[in-house]
């Protein structure tokens, strides 16, 4: 057995020194003076450990993501787990899409993975399909309200059918909140004043494009009586819209992506077409959105950061489809390898968020949204997925040490306070001081509980 | 000249005792000791005189509703001006739709007749024929954000451009506001479980139905910078929606009907398919819902009270197309001959409302919200429309003294107190004690300005 | 009789072109073409025509205020009413203060004035003495919830205790609504500082201090159910939470003055001590309270516009017994005069508010709220009260001009637009062009009924 | 060492099998197989095992309360700290007060115990007093809103200066929120009418009076600048306040307490005068209200249960102090014995919050807040503090099992389900079945650190 010793260990609820035991890829104790029951033992003195992160919300392969075996770059970044989203061909069940996907992951996959559905193609038995979803290792459902005009587009309709189906299920309802009309509603106008430039893509989605989407979200989430998940928050509105339905007695939840923390709107105004990097969606926001996500999750109103990773394969080359039009860009923004380092160098170092609400955000929490029973904790019995951390380390993120294998990444020339010195998987270490030292297709497929965090505090009754 | 003597003058403002001097079609003075100018006196001792009733919301001859000889009823109630939906045929602009729907009143109606223009068929310029509105007298359009599925069933993007374009010809825009998915998800609810009676049409229509479209709609007013009118509005919280938008410095306004104050669910639930003559869209309320209401026009949240009336012009037989299926009761209710009658005896009789506030209800808010500028209020200068209205009278509403013309009347056995004894139109007696003594004809087309009421908050910056 | 012709009259509902009819003292007729039934015409083409101003809210003589010889100023304002808070000296009953302080008036006011009352003694039968307020012609009453340590001062179970029984006589309770231990808070601060010039009066009494006693004294009115009037209301929050309590559907108003529409802190920060001369309480507010004032008028959250005219009988001499201590600076700004000149020049003239939100917020609604049954509007069997005034009229407000008796005024400097030509009180001419042209000693005492407008929506039951 | 094996750990996060490691009165180590590392093995097969409870809220000898040799009663019930409110004597700083109540602790209390500070003597330099409170252990002060006229009630003035000082030595500022003068107004009222039962209690303070504080107290927090703590919240309307200002940005807490989740108003109208057992303040509330608590202790806006046990010395006797005027009764209700059982029985077992909640409500948060740095957590380096559980128990609780000490306890025939089997306080087990098996004084002083949980979201900027 393995003990990592004299560590401050840190989690979603205290901290304490200690020692972590590990009996091959579990967690056997936690605790002090263990040393008599282990053959190997590593020092971390003067070091914080926490969970493996939880990356929640990747797309390696999906919207034209670069595939599983740039999950070197989540490892390096302390993140163990990640939990990406199945795309759907047309014609596929929701079930055979998530076996397709878990194909192209299996045996490349530097770190765990899961996987959550995506409605993509909305056949007459899709709501069906959900009770399939368990046994396909599956809690979690996405369901888009944007790109109408697209397949992926879905109506009210067949938003509320699923949403009614989920519940029976234990399925949590995920949706992607913007209002589609809206947002052609702007386009048209920025178009017709060609202003067609990367930052056209912000004016055409303004905050109340996002904010409307989910007050309707968490309508729809009332009426067929489930619980709500909304990916991506990247506004006030939105967040204080989740807040006060959850306030009110409704299961409400979100999560925020790093780059809404501490990416703003000037980024998409950069010279040379760079703007074109940052166009995801939503979009980047300005500082007063980003200060009231910072206060979402510090106070828990949004319960998780995600990368919302999507490494064009292509690169800048697939950004510049959209060169002289701004609808054209390929939405997307990196970020897996630095989810970790951003929020404790911006939030815990900044002193905007607790070592508590910092490990919550970033492993615990996104384990139970995702039905992980294993992931996201320190404790007897979880796999033995941590990460050594030097509070001490200082250096910048930069490209050239970057794996997510696109040739730019989205928090380039930004301060590293701290970092990942070791991260280990199931007890193994798979990544030092920013190397990737496991092994290719080390990663394992983890399979999802169904009542995910989500149901907590659902109560049966209709509201 | 003619003088109305020693009536009580109700206004929305005041209330004063006083004559009227009637100068061929106009109101000449307001005021007392003006016998010597007068040929004619009226005396009207012991009573109250209003201005003659505007309903801002009739269905001659459209939905199936019975056309403008009917108006009959409209004068004996004390209505003497109507403003009717123009229905659009397809392929007809927004222009042509009202002249060939004005050429149906033309030399029939019995009082004074506006329009307002209704959007049943886009078309690719439809926002851009709001410019010629205000040619047809026109300041209003409607658009329907329920009825998925038929022609005039609107998506928001045609709103949003319609909304857009409204602001810029001081058009009024309203919207029939209930969730059409929402409500296809009760209804395929209800149908599944086989309960098909007149009632499921209100438990497909839940309250959320109408409250959640109506926030919506407040949203994309916002979105296109446009003043909002909802008509027909029916439940609390739809109610509460426009007022905390109004209060938040949107110009959002809206009325509500006759029958939502004092009808309730119940009414549906009547034997013998009888609850289908009450099947309309947004349907009845409970009684908490009435109450909300009566709080509302008293406050002024909903600024007019309106019949919508629509006399199906098969009476009951058209209804029995829905029997065994609620989803096919073609709606409408009449009332456009109660409407008066009936918010004095329950608003003004049992304390509800003041006079001030029921003047303002039946009469000047309406002609104001109307964009008609010579109606709705007792003043020199404006039409000399008002009524004789008897306090003292005590009767029942029932369908023989009913002039609607469909065999069956919305308010039957409702108590009457007080009762309009005369009715002037442009100084010509229309109606005496329920009987109708104008000629069927005598009405006169009302053209509109542009910049109504739901202007006069308005400022243009953006919101 | 006298006919005033040609004007454009305005009300607080509409306006039209005609004449106005005067028999003696009072409104005979309203209309066009009553040349026959006059002895003497006066034109007013191209004028328009407003009921004389009704000032709910003067000071004449308490507090250190100038008596009323100094109405005068009011009249050439175009204000022909005034209502005054009696002082109440120690011992004396307030039907006794009443009477004390109309000797006062009598023979001397120079337009017509009424009363409220006002505890600054509070005695075992305070509230008791409420019943004999109707017969001193008073319908409303004050209390203090600031100055803690001076007599005036009340606890809330004092104002509980008359609020209470204010609803059993019809009184209008009102309440000056400042927080003292939150202003002794800062105060101490401030001087523990040194910060003791003027403009530390604004930091002394920083918006919260009045939103959190407005809040408070709206849930005392909850307890004690009653309605409430908001005197002086000068910030956003305070506007914000009678207009929620109101459409809560509790029974609760409230009035600005001038000063807080267009005068802000810089006014405080007058060097040589000027700043002195705008301390009053609660203090002037920054532009953003000015702006959300303006809303709160505009949309009727606040129903009135009074001067709360204090002008310090020594003038600028008294201010400076707070030279060195701001805390010592005798409260108080003058301002009778220009207030409708104000809230035309700087609301009307500037697209603020329209022409019947001015006749409403200067005289119809004022003379509502204090029960003055025959004042505040132009319709027969009112008061002949009313106010030619010219639109083209181009001027600056500057001390020569100014007759309110203290060496300065509160709005020196501003731009006039528009002005009161001719001022008739009860059908005298009693101000022309800027001069008092009436008698000393013309105004009348005025009785106001109870169960004024703030009893317009009150319903008995419990809320 | 002392191995307890093969429990179910429940943790406010998260909950494993597993054993705990005890290393005389410390958590060595959590984790599995530590077998050979133990002397002594206690084998907890198919029992839960939870931290040992924290009463953040008792009157052991303050208000009349027996002294802390009743603290068996808290042992026995699964509680093995408590945190003391100490009274202030008439001229003793609150150093000296602290001191004083300790040293009755001392040697006597059965249980760990630690104090809050409680300012029932205002002196000029009570605020600067608090500088001292960290060096006595203390890290939280209480002040009265309630009960003007005694000693202990507070003037806003004074509660805003020690809340303004509290902030500089990270103490947290507790009220006791209700409004004296509606109490009064309310009292006077029942006496009127000779309503003087001990059920009149609930109605002299009616939910608007503790909601009215609890509001005004978090706007003097937001004056102050400082986090705040709300204690024995009682109604839907606090809590929601508390929600609302923390949502807003504020740090505001609150706890509820045992009996007014599961007792409601009908007990105060027992007949008999058993109702005065009853009588605590806040009184007892209707069922909303305890739906609305237990809403909101399983959403977090209410983060801890206490009890605020106030066992009268006198028992019954005392209450009828009261007989014939029920504000005489002295307040004070028991509870430290059952707090536990009756959240698990009524919480738990019901459904109404999980096992993760209900460790954090009883034992986690109430040491957080308390500063308490060794209690409420299993997890290496706490102390040995905890409760091993039988969930398959079944019992009632009964005055005979009652060590209260009172003659009556306050959850008399409430089902018991599951009980504290075994209770251990620093690895000493001191109770077992309902048995007190420690030794008399085993308890020892717990001395809190300042800057506790109510400072983890606290921003020094002005809000």
């Amino acid at each position: 057995m393995k003990l990592i010793k004299n560590g401050i260990i840190l989690t979603a609820e205290t901290e304490f020194e200690g020692d972590i035991l590990v009996d091959g890829e579990v967690i056997r104790a936690v605790g002090r003076g263990l040393d008599g029951l282990a053959d190997d033992i590593i020092d971390a003195s003067g070091k914080y450990i926490f969970p493996g992160g939880v990356d929640e919300h990747t797309h390696f392969g999906s919207f034209g993501g670069r595939l599983f075996e740039t999950t070197e770059a989540a490892a390096v970044g302390g993140t163990t787990t990640v939990v990406d989203f199945a795309p759907q061909d047309k014609g596929d069940s929701l079930g055979a899409a998530i076996e397709k996907h878990a194909a192209r992951a299996a045996g490349v996959s530097c770190v765990d993975f899961g996987f959550h559905s995506m409605v993509m193609d909305m056949q007459a038995d899709t709501a069906d399909q959900l009770k399939e979803l368990p046994e396909h290792g599956v809690s979690c459902v996405k369901m888009f309200m944007a790109y109408k005009g697209t397949p992926f587009y879905m109506e009210d309709a067949s938003i509320l059918k699923v949403m009614n189906e989920s519940r029976r299920h234990g399925i949590t309802m995920m949706v992607h909140a913007e209002n589609p009309d809206m947002i052609s509603f702007y386009t048209e106008r920025l178009k017709a004043e060609g202003r067609l430039e990367p930052i056209s893509h912000a004016f055409s989605r303004p905050p109340v494009t996002e904010e409307e989407a989910v007050r309707h979200a968490i309508v729809m989430a009332r009426v067929a009586e489930a619980p709500l998940f909304i990916v991506h928050v990247s506004t006030r509105g939105a967040m204080e819209a989740i807040r006060d339905a959850y306030a009110g007695g409704q299961s409400v939840y979100g999560e925020t992506c790093t780059h809404y923390l501490v990416l703003d709107t000037s980024f998409l105004a950069l010279p040379d077409f760079e703007g074109a990097k940052y166009v995801c969606a939503p979009p980047l926001r300005t500082r007063e959105h980003q200060q009231a996500l910072w206060e979402g999750i510090d106070k828990g109103w949004l319960n998780a950061v995600s990368s919302d990773h999507c490494a064009l394969a292509g690169g800048f080359e697939t950004k510049k489809e959209g060169l002289g039009d701004f609808t054209k860009i390929p939405n997307g923004i990196p970020g897996v390898q630095n989810r970790i380092s951003v929020l404790w160098s911006q939030g815990v170092a900044k002193g905007r968020i607790s070592k508590q609400r910092f490990v919550d955000l970033i492993a615990t929490a996104p384990a139970k949204n995702s039905g992980l029973a294993k992931k996201g904790q320190i404790a007897p019995g979880f796999d033995a997925d941590f990460v050594i951390f030097d509070p001490g380390y200082r250096g910048i993120m930069t490209q050239k040490d970057n794996l997510e294998g696109i040739g730019y990444g989205a928090f380039e020339g930004f301060e590293m306070i701290g970092r990942p010195e070791q991260v280990f998987l199931r007890g193994m270490l798979i990544a030092e001081n920013g190397r990737f030292t496991g092994r290719k297709g080390c990663g394992r497929r983890i399979f999802a509980k169904p009542y995910a965090a989500a149901y907590d505090h659902y109560r049966s009754e209709p509201l």
